[in-house]
């Protein structure tokens, strides 16, 4: 993990202003030019009916990874905005943590577009594709 | 709201089992034979950066929405999994609170696909559409 | 058929210039502001490996239902390009047509929404839902 | 191109029967286990309203191309149904052909999930991404 990239900082402030992120406790391993890497744990506040991980914390995972590999690829006065995603879920387990990296398929002026993947590790370190998403997004002048 | 039909209380059974769905406040309005309403009311849980409703937020409604309403048209007992949803996001409002309306598109023995839409309500009743969801389900046998 | 509208004319000038849609025989049966619809024979350009409509084939006719659908909500020096979509298939038939109509769930300056759905039709008037998709498009300057 | 695996034997006798790559030239390329690869030459056959490859044309060789590679992984007795697809267009090209590879992202009983990637190649063989698909299938009898 390296924090010091430009990226990092980028991105770890805007996720530090994500309310719904801090309850899903939400943390960012990795981030360069193109490329996102986030990390949620297992924890009450993001299972299903059947005790894993919710589909919902799985998909709003991979849609910020997608969307913040986005906005590393774009000068510091723009923000990002999902247009859309599309996910497919592959796999929904118990314990240990999910981890979502994005990554950058077509960088553009207008449209930008986005692959992510959720893959499950257990306790022993053993990998479990979850999640594989497909996103739009579209840059937006930064408000804030 | 008639919280007396069998759907409802079928739904809300499984939806109190969703703990990813205590923190963001969600509640069932209505549940109908292949139709869902559920409403989440705005809180420091659900924003994103930007301070409006999170996409995660919506989308992982939406995804519940279309899914129950899936739910309602299976044998009691049969349980419903997401195979993949896609959303297009539409706006992100603050304050208030926001529906989601799920509506089974075509029930099968095999695939289910329904959509749902996401509207905002503000505190004098205007409402604005900000999400739209199209999802691909599929029975499995319920185990608990 | 009201093949007076201006809308009707703007798709019918632009639907005769798409090379493909000429052996698939595609033709245009309704324009109105925000919505489209084609129709598309059975035909052996159009069939899959088992004989019933092909999803590419529905896929493209959906397709341009709902960008033609976009462009009528757009000034007359703009063109329309499809961004993304997302079909589900709900059956394969033989014989009959195919029909497709795409709607403007919303448009907008940079983005527009869309919906269709496609509908076999036998030789006996009997319909049966066959696909649904989800679409975004932008505009872009005509440039012919 | 070998055209002696089992894959590609089996792929190219269900290409074959597809009425509607005729008219599109779609010819099979490659064929493994969990991989296809297809070829569609520009002619006026394929084009949309600007000259361009017709993203309809697109959508359904990277349909089949997603479909194929999931049949390479199934028993010789069972077909590929496709669920749903989403495809995203990066650029219209002309001239030239688009080659698509299918890929299966995970396999199951069930539901089988796949990409696609879809690339220009121009006269020079200049290579240059046109679209991206996630795909959802599921295995059925067959029944020919």
């Amino acid at each position: 993990m390296n924090t010091t990239t430009p990226e990092f900082e980028r991105v770890a402030a805007s996720l530090a202003r994500q309310g719904m992120m801090q309850p899903l406790g939400v943390r960012l391993l990795r981030a360069e030019r193109g490329l996102v890497e986030l990390v949620m744990p297992y924890s009450d506040k993001v299972t299903q009916q059947q005790g894993g991980f919710h589909g919902g914390a799985m998909g709003a995972l991979a849609d910020i990874a997608g969307g913040y590999a986005g906005l590393t690829v774009l000068p510091e006065d723009a923000e990002i905005v999902t247009v859309e995603y599309k996910i497919n879920f592959l796999a929904s387990l118990q314990g240990g943590e999910v981890r979502a990296i994005g990554r950058v398929t077509k960088g553009g002026k207008r449209i930008i577009v986005t692959t992510a993947e959720v893959v499950h590790i257990d306790e022993h370190g053993k990998q479990t594709p979850c999640a594989v998403m497909q996103q739009t997004l579209v840059p937006v002048p930064k408000t804030y």
